[in-house]
């Protein structure tokens, strides 16, 4: 029985790290679909989003289950909880993705994004998927310090996002307030789908140690258990 | 014990209850900022905010203690991890007012929404206040009909969010790009929030009937159990 139960919670852990995996691919999808004028990539993100709202149906599943049938404590039910926090923030993550995919369809066959901004948009898009990267690593290794490292990323993608904001506010702006307002949405998804990737960071730490899960610039008392992880 | 073990499941719920409050109150306050140009109140919504998270961390501890020390099952079992959730889209609903508040301090002493659209923004904002008014209802009441009305009703805000979007996406719109940009922001905060509130619709049902939480067009296990309700 106990050999059974160890292998839910691993499971559980697995289909985590295979959602994350999931909406990774799916912004990278999503990024080329809008920036290479690619409708049949952008169709091929918005075709696969229900799976991964599926993958989460089956893990909270599969957590609730759990906490009925064995009634973890400590560790363990600290193990079910951020799953379902977790699974919540990536399923919402490809839903991000799926909206970034969504313009590029919508504007098919022209570009979404002017000329000149392509460059900041391929930058958002790679940070994005690269946090997400590391958010499935650090679920895997459960390694405090990296997902620490993680939790405090969001900055990176603020400032290309303030740059975005920047040349979109310019007085000289040369495309039309239809582009503008096409931009300006894609910058908040990928702010958004960070968000969520940074949010994995603080949820394992909150897994390890215990600890609260807010951003360390409100919480005196993560940083205090952190020093005792 | 088994009288305490009650106490705390419905101090959850209260808790819950007084989130939604506020978190109503608060895009009452934002919408009025942003049409009123009211610098004041902005500052009120967003220095307020920090206190429903709190709120949000004090249900979760409370939440996940109960959790260990009681192991609930069945309908109990279910009001915890509904608590969970739902707690999340609500504070996530207090951030979204907050962004509401946030543009209207930005733009001061300028109003961010053109003459023309302030009919259409002050219909979100009382349509926002009004789906979330309805979500403590149901969540007091455990109403599984007045659930799934609260949960169907996302089709109202969109309808108000296409009829901004088709003044914006005008070829002849006269307000600048820069206005433009933050009426679809402030347009996606109102239709975002507006998501959570009938969503807490959905999660009232699962609470009540065990049933899934997706929408109905993707569930015909929702509405298979529905009609067992």
């Amino acid at each position: 029985m106990r050999e059974a139960y160890r292998e839910d919670l691993a499971s559980i852990g697995d289909s985590l790290v295979d959602m994350v995996r999931q909406v990774t691919t799916a912004m990278g999808q999503a990024t080329s679909a809008v920036l290479e004028v690619n409708e049949w990539q952008a169709n091929l993100v918005i075709d696969h989003d229900h799976k991964v709202d599926l993958l989460r149906q089956e893990l909270e599943d599969r957590a609730i289950a759990l906490l009925a049938r064995q009634q973890p404590v400590a560790t363990e039910l600290r193990t079910v909880v951020t799953a379902l926090r977790m699974s919540a923030a990536v399923e919402r993550s490809g839903d991000l993705a799926c909206r970034i995919a969504k313009l590029a369809r919508m504007r098919y066959p022209v570009c979404a994004i002017p000329d000149d901004l392509r460059g900041t948009v391929a930058d958002m898009g790679q940070l994005a998927q690269q946090l997400m990267n590391q958010a499935a690593e650090v679920i895997t290794s459960k390694n405090v310090e990296e997902a620490l490292r993680l939790a405090q990323s969001d900055g990176q993608m603020d400032q290309l996002h303030r740059i975005l904001f920047d040349q979109l506010r310019e007085v000289t702006w040369p495309h039309g307030c239809d582009t503008a307002v096409d931009v300006a949405l894609a910058a908040r998804y990928y702010e958004r789908y960070a968000d969520h990737a940074t949010s994995l960071g603080y949820q394992v730490i909150y897994l390890v140690t215990g600890g609260r899960t807010e951003r360390p610039g409100t919480s005196p008392t993560l940083r205090a258990e952190l020093r005792h992880a």
